[in-house]
């Protein structure tokens, strides 16, 4: 049997699981008998720059891949590279591919999210051209929740958790007066309002939080909105609602375009961090009461002392799966979940074109929100909650989560 | 032995510890052998207006202290009520000694911040002035750690260790790309920046963070500042910063004085809430980097379910300590804790005449921060070091944490 290399890169925007997928790519190549397992130190981009590092040497026994399973973010760093297109950087796919051949690359595994998942489409595509055999296979991760054809993404569930618990825990500390009260809590999500629908699984032991869902699958209308918040405060003097950043109005505007603070990534997305502001001024201005926005922010990513169980133990086995997947000889796929039942949870793994993923977004379904557009459907609650059942056991040292420790990684970089 | 009533309140703003400590004061109670243990319903404000429920009914076993315990915020409520002036409101005070006396009560105990300690100065003021034998205990807590006499209070302990984990986390999801960027966590703390400087405990197991820390007690000086994060770009491309929403230049001047967002509470208390957007306006304005400013907000006083062991048991142990203090007849008084040594870290409870509390604030003494104004000292971090440490066996039932129910509250109110 003839030798198998392999790389790892992790791209896009961190989520507490990502590194469980990684510890999955490690631990089945380690399995399969891959003889070099290297990482890339952030993305395609530290690839194109020499800078990568051998896996298989760092993560030797079981107990070193099971603390990589728990750190969150990024083991290996992340990049906000896209590839450019192949008829107008032919250099670069070149490079690329002869960096995989001197290195005896069998494979090629990309974990990321919509970008990331037009990288492994891009090299695929760029590998049947060139008739390489290198397989290239996606492994999706995002909070957002907003990829095509799998059940859900990686890293979402724990996004959820962290969600749900803080949505509980700040109704616990707005309860405590009796004043009118407004409490705007903004969820992140750009066009899919996934995480922020998630917020509704605070309600599971009885707590009566949100009051209110706004969610950017439907347009958002101001005057609903306050006429809302009026029906709300004939029974309960303390209204807690979730909205999420990326809600726009029928025009299709954000709320915080025109804010200060808004910003662009490097694909040229709009950043939102105003639209909880946005609101709170609008609803001070209408009831003068008691108004306060919280910006959940990069917490509810990167948050691994609360991750779900259910969703670490999956993307560790999505890892082992694209491995499995490679060695059958497929590429140019990501791996997806498919659903068999809600209760009991139970999901198994498939493959899927990377093409009919890249660049396209998974939202609500509309029917899946309630009529009066503020909350959602005893059917969505029934898919998002197994997403976050279970706890992990994470461990305390000096007081503070135990997490790999990712600073020595600029020394350990192999050059060539 | 004649019969014991008592009365217990929680007043001003909540901590996760507070519950604790209520559960103290309980268990003691019935130990003790009290034949009512009332609890006031939105604290004093609510006994004015006969909101009060019997805590002896609700709290008969120890299953049902113990998940108390683990309730964050306050089980009755909370009020911003201060207590007028006994000369300006007589009739308030004979109208609530009439209560006491008819309820046969013998002791009341408030536990809340340096304006609660106010409540119980005057009450126990004017039982002294009306020879009255009923005694006035204070109970500490705030998130703050800004109350005198006591060695640290009842709260701050979780709130840092949710600050110094956050941080921590903050710290792997800023580590992954590699490109200047500037992260601005502001932290809580109106004059005190304890609680900022807990930020600094996310270093315990390696992580280099927060690279700056600014706090309220030094004056902030912005070219300064900017002149630290230029020095810090030297060695590294990802900064983090930890402020305190409470900084003022050298003239006295809060960074967000002007800021849209400023909003006052009942006692006139500026609350603070743009500090850190004020900050990545003047960061982005001088390095036209990636700069993010994240608002750890209400989560870092409600997050129970990453509550330090060692503040709950002390918040227990601190309303038990308020009841053998009683019945010592001691009245006038606050606990507080002495510390008797840093490691192995050793606490013991004393009394303190409430009037030397009431109404000062402690700070972080000067010689505690760095000379550069720019971070904490060996001295203080050994302060902080204890105060973080042990982990609370949260409940989790549906994937979130399991905490008492308190949406009942208002069917059980007593009506006289």
């Amino acid at each position: 049997m003839s030798q198998k290399n392999c790389f790892i890169g992790q791209s896009g925007g961190p989520t507490v699981a990502i590194n469980a997928s990684l510890a999955g790519v490690v631990a089945q190549c380690k399995k399969e008998g891959y003889e070099h397992i290297y990482g890339m130190i952030n993305g395609i981009k530290g690839l194109l720059e020499d800078h990568y590092i051998d896996l298989g040497e760092l993560f030797k026994d079981e107990e070193s891949i099971e603390n990589l399973k728990a750190t969150p973010a990024m083991y290996l760093g992340s990049c906000r590279f896209k590839l450019p297109t192949i008829n107008l950087a032919e250099g670069t796919y070149e490079k690329l591919f002869k960096k995989f051949e001197d290195m005896h690359i069998t494979d090629v595994f990309y974990i990321g999210g919509n970008d990331s998942m037009d990288t492994v489409a891009k090299l695929s595509t760029y590998a049947k051209t060139v008739n390489s055999s290198i397989r290239f296979i996606g492994i999706p991760k995002t909070i957002d929740n907003d990829l095509m054809g799998t059940d859900h993404t990686p890293g979402f569930g724990s996004a959820a958790k962290y969600v749900a618990s803080s949505m509980l825990e700040i109704f616990y500390d707005s309860a405590i007066y009796k004043l009118n009260a407004v409490t705007i809590v903004e969820i992140m999500g750009r066009n899919a309002g996934w995480l922020t629908a998630a917020s509704a699984l605070a309600r599971e032991n009885g707590a009566t939080v949100p009051d209110l869902i706004y969610l950017p699958e439907v347009p958002f209308d101001t005057e609903k909105f306050l006429e809302d918040i009026r029906e709300k405060f004939k029974e309960k003097s303390s209204i807690i609602i979730a909205v999420s950043e990326g809600i726009k109005d029928a025009n299709g505007q954000y709320l915080d375009q025109d804010s200060k603070y808004t910003k662009k990534d490097a694909f040229g997305h709009v950043l939102h961090s105003g639209t909880g502001k946005v609101l709170e001024t609008i609803v001070y201005k209408e009831f003068r009461c008691k108004v306060r926005s919280i910006e959940l922010n990069v917490l509810q990513r990167c948050a691994m002392h609360i991750a779900s169980k259910n969703d670490i133990e999956e993307s560790f086995e999505i890892g082992q799966f694209a491995v499995t997947s490679a060695l059958n000889n497929e590429t140019g796929i990501m791996i997806v979940s498919k659903r068999e039942s809600d209760m009991p949870y139970k999901v198994h793994y498939e493959t899927m074109d990377v093409l009919k993923v890249a660049n396209l977004e998974h939202k609500i379904p509309v029917e899946w929100i309630n009529d009066a557009h503020n909350d959602i459907t005893p059917a969505l609650h029934d898919y998002l909650y197994p997403l976050i059942q279970g706890e992990m056991a994470i461990k305390y040292t000096n007081g503070i989560p135990t997490y790999l420790d990712i600073t020595h990684l600029k020394n350990n970089i192999v050059k060539e």
